[in-house]
């Protein structure tokens, strides 16, 4: 029996996803070999790359201007490449708004100058700062935010306001969730094993005007520079994730595109966070204005209580809904595969759970 | 039909290993969901995870004090993260011996201070140093070499003697196909998608005592620190690569481990190279003493009969036999998941076509 899957990544796939790659993987669409063993500078893979890109372009609108491409090493790679690239000898300015963009503040602290524009730590983090009263000087290196914070489940609604300073994001767990406006980005990047594909890539979206700044005393690897001529195929790239990319934006572009994938996003939050605000056993933790519409957080009356219910939900087939071991608590990640209907089994779930143990 | 797959990577894999992809890849063994969308931080990934660790140090004979992990980027941000972590203040020795190596030295002279110990240049990169003779001064920060270089089809047959200079070796394109003596290394690296796995992932091998090196002003991501610490699990790995990885190392213990794997390696290239030196027709340009046993490059008369010979040989399912376009020729890639059967057949192609055309 399938499960209900709310892992916070690696995450749940569509099912017709899953088995469009199982109908393949063996031999490719009669051609003799999988898809895995092609050669990536080979016309089988060329067809499925470039179909990919031309498809990532069309659903997020992606003008001239700007080169996508895949890379390794997850969103912790790119909080040291970021610096590398763009810091120079100026001040970058970064939001510290849970762990994800506190490990790329680290990261840039080593590197360079940082200055910290803001730190949710005294409201642990339950909070975002008013994107429209930021202030960051105008000759700031950049302003780097974290879209969304898959632990602490806290999300910005608004892209930040910051002048002409190159703005950039971190939208690893709610990329290709909501329609966003590339021109305002320097550079959007997410790892794609939460809302697009398994584990094993990046993906990486730099306005072109930003690569004259990548110094050339950069190992090739770590230059976007090096990634953006070779139209993201400088070395080999994750071949199996790329695919699973492609059937995934195919199945986005099917299911209403980024409007699509918003809709769907409320509506499966809504069901959970309207049961919190109608609750005094469930509750949530986060500043009601920057809930996040990807991992919705929420504590029971006690620690004991949680554990219950993490270990009954799985009996019940409703999987991962354990908190990060980090912040504890309980947390269900319900991004673009996750099906309504899983939410809802959830929620009764939950009422249920309420009922005999509230 | 199933063609013979000649490809340089990412490479053929064993049909029985594409079955049990296929198998689970919707439902991994009944769990009720796929292990691509499995966390990694969850019992079955866990359980995958660590059988492939063992299974690894078991084939391969890595002793304690050394810490395995998978990272991204490939061999390219090995190029980057080894004299980012060694250099220091020192030198670093290389052997220059083709593409991948040269690569590697590039990187190495942007970061720090290099020695070129061997240049193949003059030789056209047919030829490699003495490994007994090679002289590397005792306090150099380490020596660095590439033992199969994939495009030149040249191959170290020995472990250069480097007295007590830490030896980093790059093995992406004859990793497990031959016994090794971890004991004389202080990093092994290679990607996985030749020999191992489809692409996506790079198995780093590094000497516990090395780490100490590791500035502790690199990034998370750039410091082999970090993966050592956190038993390679420091961000999400690349699941599937790592359960593909786990299969071919079943695959590999079940087929007589490294001296299986050599022997295997050993005939099919005994076939190609036999066929060379009983030719006037077909020519290899390695020095003898060092030609590969993984890329057994060719050349014929002509670049007209080479492009025939390529065209001729696809149509009787004998695919991607083209040398790498930055030294033309021919090539066949005969890592360890390539039947002795595709060799046969493609050597019964190449005498009639020399037959036909010589």
């Amino acid at each position: 029996m399938r499960i209900h899957n709310f892992s916070a990544g690696p995450s749940t796939l569509p099912m017709e996803i899953l088995e469009a790659l199982q109908k393949d993987i063996v031999d490719y669409q009669g051609v003799g070999y999988s898809l895995i063993e092609a050669s990536h500078r080979g016309k089988v893979f060329d067809g499925i790359y470039n179909e990919t890109m031309d498809l990532l372009k069309e659903i997020m609108g992606i003008p001239a201007g700007y080169s996508p491409f895949f890379l390794g090493g997850g969103a912790t790679l790119q909080f040291a490449m970021i610096p590398m690239n763009f810091q120079g000898n100026g001040t970058a300015y970064y939001a510290k708004t849970g762990t994800w963009s506190n490990k790329a503040t680290d990261d840039a602290q080593k590197l360079g100058k940082v200055v910290v524009a803001f730190d949710g730590k005294d409201s642990n983090y339950s909070t975002l700062p008013d994107p429209h009263q930021l202030e960051i000087p105008q000759d700031a290196s950049y302003f780097y935010y974290c879209s969304n914070e898959t632990i602490g489940g806290i999300q910005w609604q608004e892209v930040p306001e910051v002048g002409n300073v190159p703005l950039i994001v971190d939208t690893s767990s709610d990329f290709l969730s909501r329609p966003i406006d590339v021109e305002k980005f320097s550079l959007i990047y997410g790892g794609v094993q939460k809302n697009l594909a398994p584990a094993g890539a990046t993906l990486v979206i730099v306005k072109d005007e930003m690569l004259e700044r990548c110094p050339d005393t950069l190992p090739a690897y770590l230059s976007y520079k090096t990634h953006a001529k070779a139209k993201g195929l400088y070395n080999t790239p994750p071949v199996f994730s790329i695919w699973a990319v492609n059937l995934m934006l195919k199945w986005i572009k099917k299911n209403g595109g980024l409007v699509g994938m918003q809709q769907r996003a409320e509506e499966k939050a809504a069901l959970l966070y309207d049961l919190f605000d109608s609750s005094s056993f469930y509750r949530n933790p986060v500043d009601a204005k920057y809930r996040s519409r990807m991992n919705v957080v929420f504590r029971l009356p006690s620690e004991e209580l949680e554990a219950k219910f993490v270990a009954e939900a799985l009996n019940e087939g409703l999987s991962a809904l354990k908190g990060h071991k980090s912040v504890g608590g309980c947390r269900a990640s319900i991004y673009n595969a996750l099906e309504k209907s899983s939410v809802e089994t959830l929620v009764a779930f939950m009422r249920e759970f309420e009922r005999r143990n509230g």
